[in-house]
């Protein structure tokens, strides 16, 4: 093959691969040269093969684009799906997100509270407003623990719920998610055992499966939360090294534990000097009068990590979270510095000038009554289209409904049914490493209640009701 | 201690922990009474309290504030240094960054160029139209595996070069520093053998650290870099799984293999099917007229895991990175979802709009010649300042200077005397984990070269022939 024609086929390849596009602008004849090092006869003799062929156009006085008609797609070259790789809880916690991005979806399953709830033009505004004033040293200011006015801002919020946060034990993360890793990693050693609630947020499992950490579940309830008697068992038998959990709406239950037995939970971990790795992600989804404290509040020893985000109550896309790390500070952020290394220094400086701006509170006033009352009508639909035999666990915060198929359903083969449907939720099987919550699955209701949402609910019942019929012993398991 | 007592108490402890700062305006009686629960007499009797004591000032019409002068403060309530905890290559790894971070200290150990070097209007315009154009379902669009314009921009310039890298096998990161760690992890399991350079870029020791993997350090060289018969009885006599390099503008040396070494290099690799991580964060730093290809140009097998970022050449704050990932593109993408979950929306966005300019290449052009006379520059300055028996090793590419003392010196203690002068250094300790390098250094050449930094190569030369007086062997030694 001579070299003009080897470029003419790298390019057809590249098309085909989709690094070009129909329709545009391929590097001039002068780029060309300069890349690659060819002579221009040969990169316009390339150029002409192509155009001849009908793969690429030129425009006169614009250049050379890639032909509007695509010619056939070859088969894909990369083997995207590699399923033998790993097929387990997290391949299966995968596809189950992956498909609540589609926007063709109605993302009952998704884990993030609509979007279009948050603030966007006032973001807008501070993003606007970091662009004017950053400059080339910023990122210096920003790197770990993180911007310190941020620090401070978050500090505050801790002070008005009477909580003393030095900003100095505050680090800023990736998102919760970050925040939690980390936590996590800075007091374990793999083979250690780690207690976290059953069922509980999948991102703990999979934390746990990463860092090669052994779990114990201990059973929480949709009306009563964590099982203490389970709990101080677990600690008594097991030489536990963490405890992961959520006191406030948790994942997926949406239950929210009283101080009171915060409390107790708290003197327990600490007669076992157990650290607490604190998940508090939904603490502002709150729906009383009065926000509720975390497990942390009552932590007099140090024992507690905190980890919590604005990713659910004012921005998803900036990916900005934080730990309450106490003495663990320093360890959190050399651990950042070998894995991310920092937080991206403009989404700190914007959430800085928003929180400046004191709309903060306002937004989350308003988010919480909109929240409360999507919840409602999403439980009065389900109500209407689901069969009387499905329980739904409504709970007074967050976002999610908890619903429990008969027990010979299987919530997992529901999301497949669903799925075909174009509909999305999240089976109980994510949420535990057994099989304890496979006729359950969490519904994500914080999306405006229209056409759309009522039709889904109205086949997510059919479909439940088509696999009832296929279980006749429901009604009679159900009594017994 | 009454109630009011106890507020007052709290805010105090606040004050002092830093959350509220002298002249700091304080929550209103209002909102204190919404926040604590208390009643409003309380909450007035307490700020009274604190005013009588001169710890907060009232200003009418306006509020409590935290009085200007603050009181002495008590110790420190939190325990930030925690040196006990783990006193290890990282530990040195962390203290010696923490210190290129302080603006009092000249950054000669910083691992970033000069940050004025990066074209800040021009991303802050692309910053400030991202605040126009976001949306609500922006954050949707830019998750794993990123946003499909950059995996598209990013593929291009493979495709500059003559690769066929299909936007789909890209997976966005934070950092080139993510990429390479869930790289590492997507290919091993514990216990598995991995090979690095020696030197090396300390943040492949933290990831094989963290990982519990086991290093094999094949020795590299300031002019011929990797040994490949040493890189070759490592393949053989161990089941190694995965080879961790950088073949352009290597960190600490700056030395780029050859297009021949790197062919050889891969057909090794191939040959015992070892993955390549291929850490190439320099690879727009090239001084010659040609942008070198990365080893993976020669991979026909898919055996390589390209990493690279713009946090080099474009903007340290934006945090974002990329992994050409092949086969493996979805398990990355399982592993990302785990740990930060995706990368920010808005910094995907801008960079995407800043790349659409069609500025980078005129602004690396740029970028390019002025590191080569800030190289030229610096290195003329040790040559001035520094003993002769000092050795100072120059690439062509990059902006590190690879210094090496005389062999009984120890760059560790050259580090600990320069930073009482507040320069820092990057000691060879950092890049290995034995003792190979004690004796150099990498020297951060990308600052304008002013009096400050002429200052200070002085003052380090001069503490490096006081050294040196302390080993009257050294012209000796080095005869042998």
């Amino acid at each position: 093959m001579k070299k003009y024609e080897r470029l003419a086929q790298q390019i057809t390849d590249q098309i085909a691969l989709g690094v070009w596009h129909p329709g545009d602008r391929l590097p001039s004849l002068r780029e060309q040269v300069a890349n690659s090092g060819m002579s221009f006869m040969t990169v316009s003799h390339a150029y002409q093969t192509l155009e001849s062929q009908g793969v690429i156009v030129a425009r006169p006085q614009s250049g050379y684009y890639v032909a509007p008609k695509p010619l056939a797609r070859p088969p894909r070259a990369l083997e995207q799906v590699t399923r033998d790789e790993q097929v387990d809880i997290n391949t299966y916690i995968f596809d189950v997100l992956q498909a609540s991005t589609d926007a063709a979806v109605v993302p009952f399953g998704s884990a993030f509270p609509d979007p279009r709830l948050f603030p966007l033009a006032q973001l807008n505004r501070s993003l606007s407003s970091v662009s004017r004033s950053a400059n080339a040293m910023s990122v210096i200011e920003n790197l770990p623990p993180g911007n310190e006015a941020l620090r401070h801002a978050i500090a505050r919020r801790y002070a008005m719920q009477g909580m003393n946060v030095s900003p100095d034990e505050i680090v800023i993360t990736a998102g919760a998610l970050e925040a939690l890793n980390l936590s996590l990693q800075a007091v374990t050693e793999p083979g250690d055992w780690v207690i976290v609630e059953n069922p509980c947020f999948y991102g703990a499992l999979q934390a746990l499966e990463r860092l090669r950490l052994k779990a114990l579940s201990v059973a929480t309830d949709a009306q009563q939360g964590i099982d203490l008697d389970a709990l101080e068992k677990a600690l008594q038998e097991y030489p536990v090294k963490a405890c992961w959990l959520m006191s406030n709406a948790q994942n997926p239950l949406g239950f929210t534990l009283s101080a009171e037995k915060k409390q107790q939970l708290m003197a327990l971990l600490a007669r076992h000097q157990v650290v607490l790795i604190e998940d508090d992600v939904y603490s502002e989804l709150y729906y009383g009068r009065e926000k509720p404290l975390p497990v942390k509040a009552w932590d007099s020893q140090g024992l507690t990590l905190h980890c919590s985000s604005f990713s659910k109550c004012l921005v998803a896309g900036f990916r900005i979270g934080w730990v309450a790390a106490g003495r663990h500070a320093r360890r959190i952020q050399q651990l950042q510095l070998m894995s991310t290394l920092s937080t991206s220094s403009p989404m700190q400086m914007a959430l800085v000038d928003y929180l400046a701006t004191r709309r903060y509170d306002t937004h989350l006033r308003r988010l919480r009554r909109i929240l409360a009352e999507r919840k409602q009508a999403a439980w009065q639909s389900l109500r209407r289209h689901f069969p009387a035999a499905v329980k739904i666990h409504r709970s007074e915060s967050g976002y999610f409904l908890w619903v429990e198929l008969p027990a010979p359903l299987d919530a997992g083969k529901l999301h497949e049914r669903a799925l075909a449907h174009q509909i999305s939720i999240a089976p109980g099987r994510m949420f535990t490493t057994g099989t304890l919550w496979h006729n359950y699955f969490r519904f994500n209701a914080s999306w405006a209640w229209g056409e759309r949402e009522e039709q889904a609910v109205k086949t997510l019942g059919a479909l439940i009701r088509e696999a009832l019929k296929d279980t006749p012993h429901v009604a009679e398991s159900r009594a017994e």
